[in-house]
């Protein structure tokens, strides 16, 4: 176990946590018109042309364009009007030379047509006949069959992330039902003799759980789904049961433990006996958050957080969310950032990653990120931040003034 | 009726609406466990000092910080361990002059100790006694009555979406129910003889329904919730009837109607008939988007969007989702943006906004912003793109190489 203490770098503690870690997506079908934010579970190849007939893109009249060439307002083409070609319904009325159909924005080009003049462009000359006032090229104010996505053509890969335009594009072509990644489950573990639910009163010495629910609101925005399995009291017996129940029913277990060491040797040693290969890395180079585990037990992900509700999301975001995108079969989803200024020094020690929580002030038009100084065990030192910057390995630190880049919450 | 086919500019389009529409915002009570991404309606103060008891923050021994003044390892202060103060319960345990008491983190401060000294600078002598081989500063490893939030101070704002940490910051006070805005109801009202729902069968000269699946997601993800009122003919009567249903029950209400003008004139004049004062803007200075209607009618929201997707989509970014988000009485989410470069110019007109769709690209380590050259009728345009750009009224057009901000999808 003593190797086990050498505290790693983020990326060191990374890839030791994903050569042992094998996601498996799971996927299931649901109707497209509910997947937005789902991810995709299997690419998507077009089953059609879109459109699958050439369709008039303006109201005018559909014509040969070769009868319009040379056309001017002071020479105009006559053209006669043979018919109307009604909306949803296919356009039978074919045009001959000379000859024009009325359509409108959207509907089917009649046979012989290869150009719309736009009505703008036009002029009755009688009941029958047309003044066109200029020139239509071939294919002008027409789409053609297959402009918008041609049938055989891939259209979304697996591990896309479902847009609002993607679900209009999957149903422009029928495809009703698709495959999306099953949300991981993640179980999280509260110990604590001083921790009480929020709901219940809480007498001297007491304070409420806060962390489960952040992790829950933080699995819930990164795409899982998660289960809460209350406060265990700091007794081996029960964390360990507690941690043999979510480790079945869960893809990833994490444990927001006490923060004292006993607690945190305590989970360590429950968490070896879950499985192989066991506790892999126990110590992080980053501030705040060293005193993380990460762990795989038999195929599942296990997560040992600080107590602190700082370091635990800042932990959570740098392990954990990667690690649901890895059971979605997902790339991390952009997340909003700015760009500011530093508004004061901060020092960093080379070789360990530092996440600062700043708020932003606008001063002089200038967009200012201002540390919020409160401590690591603080809840509202995140209440009051608007986001995060990090402090690489090799840097010692930022000087006021620099630039630099805001993870917005 | 004249005047109000002026082409408005987007802000000025926006101001005559907001002139005229005076969003209301409605609340419920939630579960705050609940409130992930929810809207604040009504601000909160902290109903208690927290902590309300002075916390240790790490492991070690409660001690008067006078008595290891000029602690060194050479010249340890000995102290007399009187106990040790249990989690979870009040520390009544008090230490008089040269006592201390075990204590671990998170636990009570007992009466007496104003420090912790940190249990890998002591060591135990015997049973009962400990050397301290360093000194601590009054206050040093403590938590304060109140240093995370005190008593009847604000913590947040009407407006504000509640994050994660949010939410844990809430409960930590026992605030375990909150009022939240209500979801606005955004109505919409898809028009088009060719349009049919996305499980029918499609005969030539049909399109299956894009703008009404696209529309509800962007509803959704900006915190309202949708009703489709189905596909209506065209057909006065029956939208006239389709329109004063949704009006009667939404907060907004969209109606996605054919792009020809015909269809868009019908519908102008049905959402004249829909309450005072009406139609204030027919046409807004945007590409793609000119055709849009904005109203309001008897204090309800209503716009008629382009039939085309893109446009309908670049529109709804554009004066839907801020109008939801003055129903919810929130500021707009950040949205995520990268920067790139332009790879290749795009022309603008002075006096109009354009919106490019564009994807991205990396070229030796840099980030292109890609224009996705499908027109804005084409479902297929948006799918294959990654975010916009902005072009704005004052300018004439980009260069390629510019720097663009890319507002991402």
């Amino acid at each position: 176990m003593t190797e086990l203490f050498t505290v790693h770098t983020p990326p060191a503690a990374w890839a030791r946590f994903t050569a042992h870690f094998h996601p498996q997506v799971r996927s299931e079908w649901i109707a497209t018109a509910d997947a937005l934010d789902r991810v995709l579970a299997a690419s998507l190849v077009s089953p059609q042309d879109l459109p699958d007939f050439p369709r008039a893109t303006v109201d005018g009249y559909a014509v040969a364009a070769a009868d319009t060439y040379g056309a001017t307002p002071g020479l105009p083409a006559f053209l006669a009007v043979v018919g109307e070609a009604p909306m949803g319904v296919a356009a039978t009325l074919a045009i001959g030379p000379g000859e024009a159909v009325l359509v409108h924005t959207g509907g089917m080009m009649p046979p012989g047509a290869d150009a719309v003049v736009m009505v703008e462009n036009t002029q009755r000359v009688d009941d029958a006949n047309i003044e066109v006032f200029g020139a239509v090229a071939e294919g002008q104010h027409v789409i053609q069959v297959g402009e918008d996505i041609r049938g055989g053509q891939a259209i979304l890969a697996p591990g896309h992330h479902l847009r609002p335009q993607d679900i209009g594009g999957l149903l422009a072509l029928g495809i009703t039902e698709i495959a999306v990644a099953v949300p991981p489950v993640v179980g999280i573990v509260s110990t604590g003799d001083e921790v009480v639910a929020p709901d219940q009163p809480v007498h001297p010495g007491q304070v409420r759980d806060i962390n489960s629910y952040t992790l829950t609101a933080l699995a819930t925005r990164a795409g899982a789904r998660a289960i809460r399995y209350g406060i265990v009291p700091d007794d081996r017996a029960a964390l360990a049961a507690a941690a043999a129940r979510a480790v079945q029913e869960c893809d990833i277990v994490v444990f927001s433990a006490g923060s004292s060491v006993s607690y945190r040797d305590m989970t360590a040693d429950i968490i070896e006996g879950l499985g192989k290969p066991g506790v892999l890395v126990h110590g992080v180079s980053v501030k705040p958050g060293k005193p993380t585990i990460l762990a795989v037990c038999d195929g599942k992900a296990i997560f040992g957080l600080p107590g602190n509700p700082v370091s635990a999301m800042v932990i959570f975001d740098l392990f954990i969310t990667p690690t649901i995108c890895a059971l979605l079969g997902a790339a991390a989803s952009p997340q909003a950032r700015v760009t500011g200024r530093l508004a004061r020094n901060l020092a960093s020690d080379t070789g360990r990653e530092d996440y600062i929580q700043v708020r932003l002030e606008t001063r002089d038009g200038e967009l200012w990120a201002v540390p919020v100084l409160g401590k690591s065990n603080l809840i509202y030192t995140l209440v009051n931040a608007e986001g995060t910057i990090k402090i690489p390995l090799d840097s010692n630190g930022v000087r006021a003034g620099e630039s630099v880049t805001v993870v917005m919450h």
